[in-house]
């Protein structure tokens, strides 16, 4: 019989779930100290939800689930009369429909935290699954920059505590990128294009970027330079410069952009363990962004390791109104990849021979348990005891007390360590 | 638009999300001292492992997951051709194919703790959801009894920890069950509807069970009044009596099986906090059980809010060879309903005016968050003061600290308390 997880998807074994376990209640810890409250979605959603061009991209990777009730021999059909329910995909389309449904509940503005797994049917590769979770917070209701900010802060800080040291915060805007390419010359109906190509700058290089742009975006060549020259006069700024270099290099930005950004900047600029970039080149997939952006790479991860921005419009799409949020997703299976595993605890087994009573073996952990506050397993001792040892110490445990039929227990035996210390017994 | 969760699901406010994860922590820590290790398995298993019987009852309640790939137009056919994937109704038929996947890197016996929603259709009602949470520990590879009387003493720790007192565990095993129907005259074919009737003795009483014994199961009444005559005799055994009167009332009981339950009942006699009984009327809906059978119930709950078993042939079915097994399930969904909730943390506003600077609001929280350890959130000052000290109040917040433009902050402005404080502000 196959026993392995279906494809494309995992099972994961206890130092896995352990390690996870260790950071998700190490970033949790931070975000409830700024005030962000976990709430949690179903895994299902109605169809209608999940295919409403809120998901971009993301909707062709849903699993849909069978209408219940249907017979055993099916009529021919559209698919969708047989379909009601979908596996969400990401935890913001669910969240712009919990905030529509419970916004007099909740307080103003709102701090959400969700983590929880989401479902794409990705064509299976390493490191990439079909079942994976997302860790995200989103600030709903606070128009100011203060939500940008807040949220950068928030979430360079839950790195920090997760011990991922050495990120590097870069920051843009969609408001930016159109003016930018405005002042560059490129046609209103190319800039969807014109971006998907300066976002490979990272991996392509301007020499590919200005090809593409040509060739495969129709853009001319004085337009092209003008765009890269405004870019590379835009690297560097310091915080306190933002403001004025953007006005000059791009003079049709709007002035209430160009002071956000300036703003989000000096609040980076205080935190005295985050470095920070400006970064003309950052463009973000999601279609939904209407204002600042944001990523934070590690130099063990050749994506970003987190991912955010603003995104105005979206929960007006449920609730008829306009609701200003702003958002912050961690990409928490690339981070477990890169934190160091925790110092092992004190783990250790009592083992008891065939002729003692169980009552008895239990009573031994039970007591160990509480005076050393160890984490304490009850096993049965083998005939091979050196190889049951080395199992022992192979599975995580550090120590072991043997326990003996008609062994006087008035007083517990001693707790022997199992490093190298196995030739004593 | 319709803003619900889909029917039958339902969503976690950020109130009940905090005190289900407090009594996980609580569950959890208890579980993790014994020794027990989580894992996680994928929600989604392929669809012969949810179909292939062990499942009983929950395979009828199964959310079948559409196959990838098909044309928007089906073509006539059988429903199966469809679907390849299946929502996990339980977290055992998981459990076994994990173990049976991992066996050989895996501590011996392997000691699991599993937390996970699990998706059924039932019939939308209250209290009754379609995604719940399960919350299981199993000892996998241990043969003997001690895996009983461990998985109740931890499990008994467990609830205890969460504060749930004047629980009672009750006690009983499939194959006593077996030998009290045949001593008493059960013909074997017989005997599956003889236990779905006493099971109901809770609800409808001897009387309704005698009369139900015999006009639907169609029993002697000689033998109806042997078996209620048997089972009478057998309650409120102490422990120290429960193997000489099995034998005695039931003498076709194995030996073995009545010294494993007074072993079992030996090791629940020792625990000070723990109250007991032998149930002969303990049934369990599971027809995986082979041993024996454990039910928890609390006086604030009409159903009981534990339960487990011996299951000694499930795993085998998965593996090709027999795995002794054992495991307990706490009701997760209905414990969260009788815990207490837990006193509020300091929970602290930051509220500033329009002229204040966003990097100055959010260094006033990031200073009070670091030197009193509060939960803390930067909040818009609005116009009608006393009203929005009101709505903080009732959003959890417990106090509050000012900041005006142009205010001196050398030293933190004092924090004012929210209740019934604020006229002096």
């Amino acid at each position: 019989m196959d026993n392995s997880p279906a494809r494309g998807t995992r099972d994961l074994l206890p130092d896995a779930v352990a390690t996870r376990d260790r950071v998700l209640g190490l970033i949790q810890e931070i975000y409830r100290r700024f005030g962000y409250q976990r709430i949690e979605t179903p895994a299902l959603e109605r169809i209608e939800r999940l295919t409403g061009g809120q998901g971009g991209e993301n909707e062709k990777l849903l699993f849909r689930v069978l209408r219940r009730g249907l017979d055993e021999q099916l009529p021919a059909g559209p698919l969708a009369d047989l379909v009601d329910l979908g596996l969400r995909y990401d935890l913001t389309v669910p969240l712009t429909r919990f905030y529509s449904q419970y916004r007099a509940e909740l307080p103003q503005p709102f701090r959400s935290f969700q983590f929880g797994p989401v479902w794409r049917a990705e064509r299976p590769q390493k490191g990439r699954y079909r079942q994976f979770y997302q860790c995200d917070i989103d600030l709903l209701g606070e128009p100011s920059v203060l939500a940008e900010a807040e949220l950068i802060e928030a979430t360079t800080a839950a790195l920090a505590a997760v011990g991922l040291t050495g990120t590097t915060v870069r920051l843009s805007d969609r408001r930016f990128l159109a003016a930018l390419a405005g002042a560059a010359g490129v046609p209103a109906e190319a800039r969807a294009g014109f971006f998907v190509t300066v976002d490979k700058l990272d991996k392509i290089g301007w020499e590919g970027v200005s090809a593409e742009l040509v060739a495969a975006r129709g853009l001319p060549v004085e337009v092209v330079a003008s765009a890269r020259d405004k870019i590379g006069s835009l690297t560097d700024l310091p915080a306190d410069k933002v403001a004025d270099v953007l006005a000059e290099v791009v003079p049709t930005l709007p002035e209430e952009v160009a002071q956000d950004l300036a703003t989000t900047a000096r609040s980076l600029a205080e935190l005295p363990e985050v470095r920070w970039s400006f970064d003309p080149t950052l463009v973000r997939g999601m279609g939904y962004y209407t204002g600042q952006i944001f990523e934070i790479s590690h130099p063990g991860s050749a994506g970003s390791i987190a991912g955010g921005g603003r995104y105005d419009e979206l929960v007006g799409r449920s609730l008829g109104t306009e609701v200003p949020a702003c958002g912050f997703s961690i990409g928490f299976e690339r981070i477990v990849d890169l934190v160091t595993p925790a110092p092992p605890a004190e783990q250790l087994a009592v083992l008891f021979e065939a002729g003692v009573p169980v009552p008895t073996a239990l009573a031994v952990a039970r007591r160990l348990r509480a005076e050393r506050g160890a984490v304490v397993s009850t096993v049965r001792r083998s005939g091979k005891f050196p190889a049951q040892l080395a199992r022992l110490e192979g599975w995580g445990f550090t120590g072991f007390v043997s326990v003996k039929a008609e062994q006087d227990l008035t007083e517990l035996p001693d707790v022997r360590q199992l490093r190298g210390d196995q030739e004593a017994q």
